[in-house]
């Protein structure tokens, strides 16, 4: 890539990538500091029109990076993250900046805490955190100004808008993202990254104000290795949420590729409305991967399949019963604060889920979980699922930041997904999405590893 | 109850009922704010020796009255809430007073918005919020200064101090607590209220600090109906926590006394060390409830039972493991803030609770599955288990809460249960529990009213 973020192309874009460094910061031939100082350059070079960041913190950044750099020096680094700079999205608490949410209503609040993966990461892994990404208005649809890398008049995809762009524009390794519906995925297309989102409640979502039953704590990265050791090791610190056993693996380090034998194509009810482009380029690709021996079931070959991409077909509507039931407070708390503090698209949506019943809720949860229960059956048979994650490349226009439609089977089924950085159309990134299975985050990963590393 | 807060007796002590009241709302013979008022006399003749409140919004309280009584008097109530006065225990955000949670770190914090059930009582259902209760440091054991209302030189019990004092004391007729390992049940003992601590996740915790997996919000009122009703509204309004149920029942009315076919006796790890006038007063009121034609299983007639109770032997130190790895986060970032901004307690229990590994977590999960389990497999023989919900009546001193140990087993089940205010001893309350099943709230409270009712 260059610095005039176009022709984006997967076979030579390349973006930031860390743990790849550390043996030069332990043999003194580069260090985290010099590290985050070209960050801050590249950030410096392309802020102004991408517009990733709600604020950062350079000295505190500095700082950081010069404690790991002295730790390399004597040899005693905290772990494989050292020195690593990472963007936060706004949504997430962080001790030395404001938490915005994007959202008049919390511009500039201070929590004066981290939010749990963000301490965990700071004061055990010595991560450096660079500034805070911008998010849509609570991480739901209405945009922040950011634009796309690799073309200032495409939107970077939301609601991880910044998280996505800071990385495709290379001004760090990884971001947090988070995803509801579709908002660490699709941008991570959008935006030429490799996305994780991990199996529900994986990652500690404490102080991150994204609590909602479908909600991810999710990353954006320059590389695989960077996203998995990253997501390891804050569930290795911090844990999952409350109750949940977090990342199974063997470590931080990336697991060995495995060529999977058995894939199915997952299209959902993202396929019916996909660019001709998009769909031929994952057709395309399907095909290459049967010829490099992979089976890739569909729909037509397997009544399995095809009974969860018929449960699927709801999967939007019905996600937004369950998002307009969880999020009506505090949303309805926020409305009274004031005329025009919400913005106009969430203020019409409000009115909508206020009338949702308990009753409609829990067959809406009952539905989802017929959909979690066909997953699950598909488990024995089928090691992962490819398909778009997203219906083409980033559209044109900041008003709107895509549609999430391919992203949220894989909410709704809270299972892993990645997005791997593989196809290009018209100089603009468009990735491919490999979903596995609930806790399974290990082997899909070794799945995406091997797509990423594999010419086929 | 007399003034001087002695002498408690469970046939002549009777504390605040609200919805009894209602039809003299309705006629005019009364209003929500002379309710009010008789609620805020008590509360200044007594706060200044219970001191179950940490802030009143006296003059808020009073427009929320008013507002409620004009309601009632153009025959438009808002439910059968309305008017209700309410205390919140200080882990819960108000809009309109600061949320301290037992911590210097939080004293005089302001969310500017009410927690999410807090919102749903207040506005929809015209609940009046009149102040925050005192609760011990965030939830856990450091003690504020609340005192029993029956005998100022012994405790409320905690974490929920100020809510069951409040009630105890008849400043109030209904307070939210919240529980995490006994800290609903136990106080409500205490105090001689009736405690509710639904199924984990029937109520939504937004807002509430009060995040983790044993973590649930409940009730203290001077009457089974009052619980029943706001706990039915406030999920039905607010929901449970982001993808639970919430409460399942007929309504916000008090479903049926329910006299039960077999319960079973679950002493728990907490029977050992319970006084012996406790044991006896159990027991005797287990033969009573034989001589009425209860058969009361245990573990010696019954193997499930036998299973179960073995299985709950470690149901403590167990929770602790699950509770140090997930409070460990904020407490860590805390810690940081300064010199003895934590209680001496807490900061030495913070030290192993960083030891712990996230393998250790899983397996205290898994454990605590295995309980649930057990509980499971004797839903189909067991309508619900009695048993002590506190070790005796209020010990003496106000540096410790009492040992919740009686009321781990249902918050490591997530077991919807009750304080049933049947028993005195030494003119302090004794209450005995009743345990039911995951979601099975309702049956459960229908056995509670028959406990209630029935004089046997």
């Amino acid at each position: 890539m260059d610095a005039s973020g176009i022709a984006y192309d997967p076979r030579s874009t390349t973006l930031l990538t860390f743990q790849d460094q550390v043996a030069r910061f332990r043999d003194g031939s580069d260090s985290p500091r010099a590290y985050l100082e070209r960050c801050l350059e590249t950030h410096d070079v392309r802020e102004a029109e991408v517009r990733a960041f709600v604020v950062i913190n350079r000295e505190g950044a500095r700082r950081a990076a010069d404690a790991a750099t002295v730790r390399y020096a004597a040899g005693r680094p905290l772990g494989p993250l050292d020195g690593m700079p990472l963007g936060v999205k706004d949504l997430y608490e962080t001790e030395d900046m404001p938490t915005g949410m994007g959202s008049p209503i919390y511009a500039g609040w201070e929590s004066h805490r981290d939010a749990a993966s963000v301490y965990a990461l700071r004061r055990q892994a010595g991560v450096v955190v660079l500034g805070k990404t911008t998010t849509t208005e609570f991480g739901f649809s209405h945009p922040g100004p950011t634009t796309n890398p690799f073309d200032p008049a495409r939107t970077p995809g939301g609601s991880s808008s910044g998280s996505a762009a800071a990385v495709g524009a290379r001004m760090v390794p990884v971001a947090f993202g988070s995803q509801l519906m579709g908002s660490v995925i699709r941008p991570a297309s959008y935006c030429g990254n490799w996305g994780y989102k991990p199996t529900y409640g994986a990652l500690n979502r404490g102080g991150g104000h994204s609590s909602l039953s479908q909600s991810h704590l999710g990353l954006h990265a320059g590389s695989l290795a960077d996203a998995w050791a990253v997501a390891f090791e804050t569930s290795r610190l911090a844990g999952g949420d409350p109750g949940y056993p977090g990342i199974y693996g063997a470590g931080a380090m990336l697991p060995p590729a495995q060529r999977p034998r058995v894939l199915a194509r997952l299209d959902g009810p993202g396929w019916a409305i996909a660019d001709a482009a998009a769909q031929a380029a994952l057709d395309d690709y399907v095909d290459r991967l049967r010829a490099a021996g992979v089976t890739v079931l569909s729909r037509a070959d397997h009544p399995g399949v095809a009974a969860l991409e018929e449960a699927l077909l709801p999967c939007s509507e019905n996600s937004m019963t369950i998002i307009g039931w969880e999020l009506k407070w505090p949303l309805a708390a926020y409305r009274e604060k004031g005329e025009g503090l919400l913005s106009q698209s969430i203020a019409d949506r409000l009115e909508g889920w206020e009338k949702i019943t308990i009753e409609e809720y829990r067959r809406a949860v009952e539905i989802r979980n017929e959909m979690r229960r066909r997953l699950a059956a598909l488990r024995p048979a089928i090691e992962g699922f490819v398909g778009l994650p997203a219906p083409g490349v980033a559209p044109i226009g900041l008003a709107s930041t895509g549609n999430p439609i391919c992203n949220v089977p894989s909410s709704t089924l809270g299972a892993p997904v990645f997005t791997v950085p593989l196809l290009a159309l018209d100089g603009m990134p468009l990735g491919v999405q490999i979903m596995g299975y609930p806790d399974g985050d290990e082997a899909t990963c070794a799945i995406a590893r091997w797509m990423g590393e594999t010419a086929i």
